[in-house]
């Protein structure tokens, strides 16, 4: 058996109480160094397989080939594990390896729901997560994406938003964008959340400090109503007050 | 204080910490009723302030009052209260009566993380949300919505997919999107995600039956390069397996 399971942005308080029994009923836990550091108190009498970063698939086949001598793996990663997560890798990687071997998905808070709620209500409407990582998605899909997200005046949550390596990602994207949404649009920006770092910055698309944000880091764009009021970033739903 | 709560799914499990120390917390809670009875085990000692559907303002407004003379207030919805649910509301309406009314989002499995995690890995890449009640927001505007969705190939996640007064939403919206989304791409259908009555079906846009879907569903629309195996839907990241 073989749980995948997201972890939340990081505070045990943000896990399920289903995440937490997962990882109980695992005889190993396989996971990216860090993810591991975040839960180590709930997992001390625990086998433990760390890998480092980009080793996706390694340790997940690795996780496969555990789970087929008998035992209970979990797989942790942070937010969900369902959304740019380790749950399709596993899934693909235990149908090839024995199709009877059970994978169970354990749903988390994921990183824009996470910063969502510390700034307020930005995603009360329509929106969508972009990832700006182009190690496995062509740079230019992830550019008709952005202007179709714009046209449609979706909120924009960005996954992988900048890197050491992709230093120019965010401003790329938000030149793009700005083709259809004012320079004037509302901008969230969280970084740690959850965690005791957590900070927490409103701006807008013209003037926001690229600097600011790296791979802790989620960027909500707002649409063309979200505003700011009393420190808060808020989508409105349409009601009339 | 005020703490607006996403219960999850339905199933206590899905709940985070937070949530559950945070309704542990609450002097008074305030929820529709649907919501309420899901978690009645939790509130037993607690004053309940129910409400019908469609009162939205009043029940955030009845807990903004109650918040003001000192008591602890949860407002409970299903899934995240940040997504369609009450938080924005909350925030509007305290901000109105008390800028220093304390406002506190407390995040939760929305359902198509909920759902995603039943189906499988159907959201493992850029993804978005698309309300189909035009209750308060025109159909041209849902109807662009779709389009861009469409031709920017994200995987698409429905909330309020079908209802009795708006039967022919979702064929309607599937009509839209397949003049750019193949007949054949993946559809997965949760009902009742994480509550006993929990049923799952995988089809495509050409067969998928209507009448399965009403408002307690979520509707999960594939990209170009969803798959079904053993079962599950997938939806690939890009690794070279």
């Amino acid at each position: 058996m073989i749980y995948v399971i997201g972890i939340g942005p990081g505070d045990k308080r943000l896990m399920t109480g289903e995440a937490l029994q997962a990882i109980e009923k695992a005889d190993v836990i396989v996971g990216y160094v860090t993810y591991i550091k975040l839960i180590k108190e709930l997992i001390k009498d625990k086998e433990i397989v760390k890998t480092g970063m980009r080793r996706e698939i390694d340790r997940c086949q690795e996780a496969v080939d555990i789970a087929l001598t008998g035992k209970n793996v979990a797989v942790v990663s942070s937010g969900d594990a369902g959304i740019y997560g380790m749950a399709g890798l596993v899934l693909e990687l235990a149908e090839k390896s024995d199709p009877e071997l059970e994978v169970k998905v354990v749903p988390g808070i994921t990183a824009s729901i996470g910063a969502a709620a510390v700034l307020g209500a930005p995603i009360m409407h329509d929106f969508c997560h972009i990832s700006l990582s182009d190690l496995m998605t062509p740079w230019e899909v992830i550019e008709k994406r952005l202007l179709h997200a714009a046209m449609a005046d979706f909120v924009v949550c960005f996954y992988n938003p900048r890197s050491k390596g992709r230093a120019n990602h965010l401003a790329n994207a938000f030149q793009k964008m700005m083709e259809f949404k004012s320079a004037d649009t509302v901008v969230g920006i969280v970084k740690d959340v959850g965690r005791k770092e957590e900070r927490k910055i409103i701006t807008t698309m013209r003037e926001i400090d690229y600097e600011l944000v790296d791979m802790t880091t989620m960027v909500i764009v707002g649409n063309k109503e979200t505003y700011v009021k009393n420190g808060k970033m808020i989508t409105p739903r349409g009601y009339s007050l």
